[in-house]
């Protein structure tokens, strides 16, 4: 019997039920099997390649040891989920993957009785899955809980508190440690360093074992050891600290070998505590250019994603990493701070060019946002490169270290609006609102790439203020860095074409957008203005006073959710007005928005430009 | 010569310098005068006594050993830095520490040369003293940067995510740990277990002598030593966490010995490397009573602030902590999470009476709401009782864990809007824009203690949403816990007295305001009609246009950040509408308020009723 004539088992496994019966042989071909179906179907529809390859044996040896769905899997961010998704009834579905109407990349609580817990950011899994085994325990149930948390993740000050708290509640919980050295840019700290010594010490076995067989010899020594148990354990041990948190260290194991990983967690199964799993995986197992370079294949986009990107076009992004370098340039005290994402935030030049100015904090956005307030005390002007979603995490730290101390960090907000196919937990959607709350700051977005840079080069400019640049993960027209640099006068708006019936009032990514409703209307007899409504706050005063006078209606336009951006600027600038304007609005819902194409999805909450002029022209008919 | 002839050498010092050329004995005379000189002023004016009296001979320590302000010193959360106050320039304004216009009681960039960092939250201070590090290294300065931690703070993930890029960084910096066991509450976690068991280790010292002996005889063990000098380390030390991420551990060391003190401190001078400095420390050290009762004397009222309450009033606080025994007993599944704030929100009678349902996590936020959306995954019913400003450091939990997820966790946010003394950090008033941002939540705000406990009882009625219930830090005339409850219906608001001129809409606090408003508007000839607007979101959309029709001008009233809550509800409200009506608006302004008392801020603000009603005088006489 040769192996193209072996039974295919992946086809047949329809739910975690169908892995039981599995041998350990069967088990290492369904791995086989789901590695090859992974990269196949994700080479097409683009996704999370790298990450979901390295959970592959131990997805099976975790189905196959524990009881789905009552024992319970906790991933932490998600994006190493898809072998866990193929065999948990969604082996078909995979294709559909991160597409409109197809399944999340990430677990997602509605799509699957097996995702316990929905995710997309990281180092949430150990808080959530401790309260999950908190709340099973008070109701006498008795499933096992488990958390996998990349290494990465284990930077993020969550992870820290879950762990300091599971050590204490001593609560029956498994940390699975996804140790691929890597989360997603190369990892930075003590945390990887320390769990690579672990590694890395040929000796520790060695030496284990050794000092075992010199306490049967050595009275003295013996003696010793006998007065502190502590001691005992700390001198056998290298990896004391996750025991001084309280959690029970094993390992490392080997993630890619089945039988070790089915010994292993058989084994930690019997014991009702919280334990630390140390396993040892490859990101992009299985794929030589993703093992080769994970960085590049963390998320890859599909065979037929290349084509939608015109060669004229520049994504903000690239914008942002040309302009910073030229701002270092310009400019000594320039230093750049990102947590976890340098090539995501279009940092891998600069970073190159300026080692000595650029800090990569690790998964870690509050303390990005704090060190750059120190940073800025000790009199360096500090950009913090940041994706908008990822904000949310560390805005205490932008409250009470930077705005309240009137520190004037520069803030670049990527992925400011939708994101497309990562989803709801991705879109930049909250920031406009929880920034402009903020007293004594600069909050604009531009509205194509020339005009990012110019505001990166007006944000230096700004003392004793943090300024916030939005802008949205998408490409530009227009760029060009041998322009002449043209300083914005702050809060202040620009009139990129003049008519007399609707004045638009667009905010960054929705200028181009409302430059094709001011076409379609034009062509229907309607003459608009269209400003570009780059700050925020401060905003326009003068000019909107005067959009009002010269126009019957108002429409404000803005990527973001409809509370506490634009909208509510323009309506609160007019509140105490004699006579207010008719002002209309369009934004994103107040609602999750799904993932999927750009397009897609701005078709889906119907923000597209036909949407808009209908609805448009309805207001103009009935203002008549 | 007695001791009453000693030169009192306290009233000497003006700055740090006064204190170098000093000696041993006069450095402890002076700790003694210090710590008589806080316990006699803070007993007047209130203020954080414990912990100040804590730091006296450690401050007294880092100002003789270093040079300020070139060397720098990082007081985390700050509330014990009255000493370091004292003896920077600030001995006479001590007796206006957090009154209106006097000095904070935290350290204040623009209060002083010396206080580099402000501050009010825990946890950030290693992030904020590690960026002014890496930016004095890369400025070429030379001078030593401090940062003094508690215990209690070292929980918080901010902590975690700065001392893994401490190690990394290898910048100078002092981690001063001002171990005193306690940091609000008596501390939670596994750190301070860990902390407790480097101190409780008497075999430690012995242990290590005793080792290092054995190393020179035995030939076998010496050579297994050899083989990892990581190993040694590890047996040589009970503190390997802080060395595994990259601090060097010195102590624990007596916190109250001046002269151990120095001659550590100076030791460390030399060394260009991160450390960590254990020092052991008493809370309310020197006054018999805070030593005993350090939860209670952490923040004291001075002398006159008794008489400001009236017997008849009972605090939103207790109201809070009776409400939710009474919650507790009628649902089962109801469970409770403070972080480090189990006095503060009232919840010392409920801990002891369900200490199996109720979870101290400790000053970790994003765990305790992380935390509570596994516990409601797992079939409870999870209750957060939480500061409004600290609410600030949990957005993205509420966001991804909790809102996303549409999982039911009520929210009890404590000291919403003015707090008082404690001042600009500890205001609790952004929560209304960044939680009405939010798709899918209940945002609600009672207008006295009766109907504070109707809410909660409402809150566990809401299935597969974040309930959000804000209360002042006041008092309120009206609970009566035998009362009937009455649960509102969601969104609804109620109608406190009609008129018909003008109609005000007033949300929690501003309703109590608002009646005595509508009292002197009455009197003055115009009839109102008074609205509490408990629901801001959802909010009672048909009565908004009933309002509308019958009253000429609507104002509401918040107290809260402009952006964001009421005012912006009602205008989008009415944005779509034909006929809008007249809305004027109060609330607290686009600023960072100051400390003082709730009356005096409300007089800085122009928020008084007599200012309210000019004002409303203004607009009607405008309007006809």
């Amino acid at each position: 019997m040769n192996d193209q004539s072996k039974k295919n088992i992946l086809v047949n496994i329809e739910s975690p039920a169908d892995i039981k019966h599995l041998s350990m042989p069967e088990l290492s071909q369904l791995a086989d099997e789901l590695r090859t179906y992974i990269i196949n179907i994700v080479s097409e529809t683009g996704g999370h390649l790298a990450p979901s390859l390295g959970t592959v044996e131990l997805t099976i040896a975790l189905l196959y040891v524990f009881d789905l769905p009552n024992d319970k899997i906790v991933w932490d961010v998600g994006h190493q989920a898809y072998p866990f998704k193929v065999l948990t009834g969604r082996r078909e579905a995979l294709k559909t993957i991160r597409q409109y109407g197809g399944i999340s990349g990430f677990p997602k609580r509605s799509e699957s009785k097996y995702d316990i817990v929905g995710v997309g950011h990281a180092s949430t899994s150990i808080s959530s899955a401790l309260g999950v085994s908190v709340a099973e325990s008070l109701l006498n149930y008795h499933n096992h809980i488990i958390a996998v948390i990349g290494d990465g993740a284990l930077t993020g000050g969550l992870a820290w508190e879950g762990m300091n708290n599971v050590g204490i509640l001593k609560k029956q919980l498994l940390v699975i440690l996804n140790d691929n050295e890597m989360s997603i840019s190369k990892n930075v700290g003590s945390i990887p360093t320390y769990l690579n010594r672990i590694v890395t010490t040929p000796f520790y076995n060695k030496i284990k074992d050794d000092l075992w067989g010199l306490t049967q010899n050595r009275k003295i020594l013996r003696s010793i050891l006998r007065t502190s148990k502590e001691m005992l354990k700390t001198m056998l041990s290298r990896n004391v600290m996750f025991d001084e948190l309280g959690l029970r260290y094993i390992g490392p194991v080997d993630g890619h070998n089945i039988p070790s990983l089915v010994y292993g967690l058989k084994r930690i199964k019997k014991l009702n505590q919280p334990i630390l799993l140390h396993v040892l995986t490859k990101k992009g197992k299985g794929l030589k250019a993703a093992e080769d370079n994970p960085t590049e294949y963390h998320g890859i986009k599909g065979n037929g994603a290349a084509k939608h990107i015109s060669d004229a076009a520049i994504s903000y992004t690239n914008v942002f990493g040309k302009s910073i370098i030229e701002l270092a340039q310009k400019h000594d005290d320039i230093v750049v701070i990102t947590a976890a994402m340098t090539d995501g935030t279009g940092l891998k030049e600069y970073a190159k060019a300026y080692p000595n100015r650029f800090f990569d904090v690790g998964i870690a956005e509050a303390h990005a946002v704090t060190f750059a307030s120190g940073l800025a005390i000790g009199g360096l002007r500090p950009v913090v490169a940041i994706y908008s979603s990822f904000m949310q995490r560390a805005i205490d730290s932008v409250i009470h270290d930077v705005t309240l101390q009137k520190l004037p960090v520069i803030f670049c907000l990527d992925r400011a609006g939708l994101v497309g196919e990562d989803g709801a937990t991705h879109h930049g959607v909250f920031d406009l609102a929880f920034l402009s709350m903020l007293p004594n700051t600069i909050v604009c977005a531009p509205k194509d790439g020339d005009e990012l840079r110019n505001l990166m080069h007006f944000a230096y400019t700004v003392k004793d203020q943090a300024i916030f640049i939005r802008y949205p993960r998408a490409n530009t027209k227009h760029f060009d860095i041998s322009k002449p640099i043209q300083l914005p006068v702050i809060g202040s708006w620009e009139i990129v074409q003049k008519g007399k019936d609707i004045a638009f009032l667009a905010l960054g990514s929705m200028v181009e957008h409302a430059e094709s409703v001011c076409q379609i209307l034009k062509e229907k007899g309607i003459s608009s203005t269209l400003v570009n409504a780059r700050f925020l706050k401060p905003y326009d005063k003068a000019m909107l006073d005067t959009l009002a006078q010269d126009h019957d209606i108002l429409i404000t336009l803005e990527e973001s959710s409809p509370r506490g951006g634009l909208r509510d600027t323009v309506l609160g600038h007019f509140q105490n007005s004699i006579q207010s304007p008719t002002v209309r609005s369009f934004s994103l819902p107040d609602a999750f928005v799904t993932h999927g194409k750009r397009d897609e999805l701005i078709k889906d909450i119907h923000l597209t430009v036909d949407e808009i002029v209908e609805e448009i022209l309805n207001i103009v008919s009935q203002s008549m």
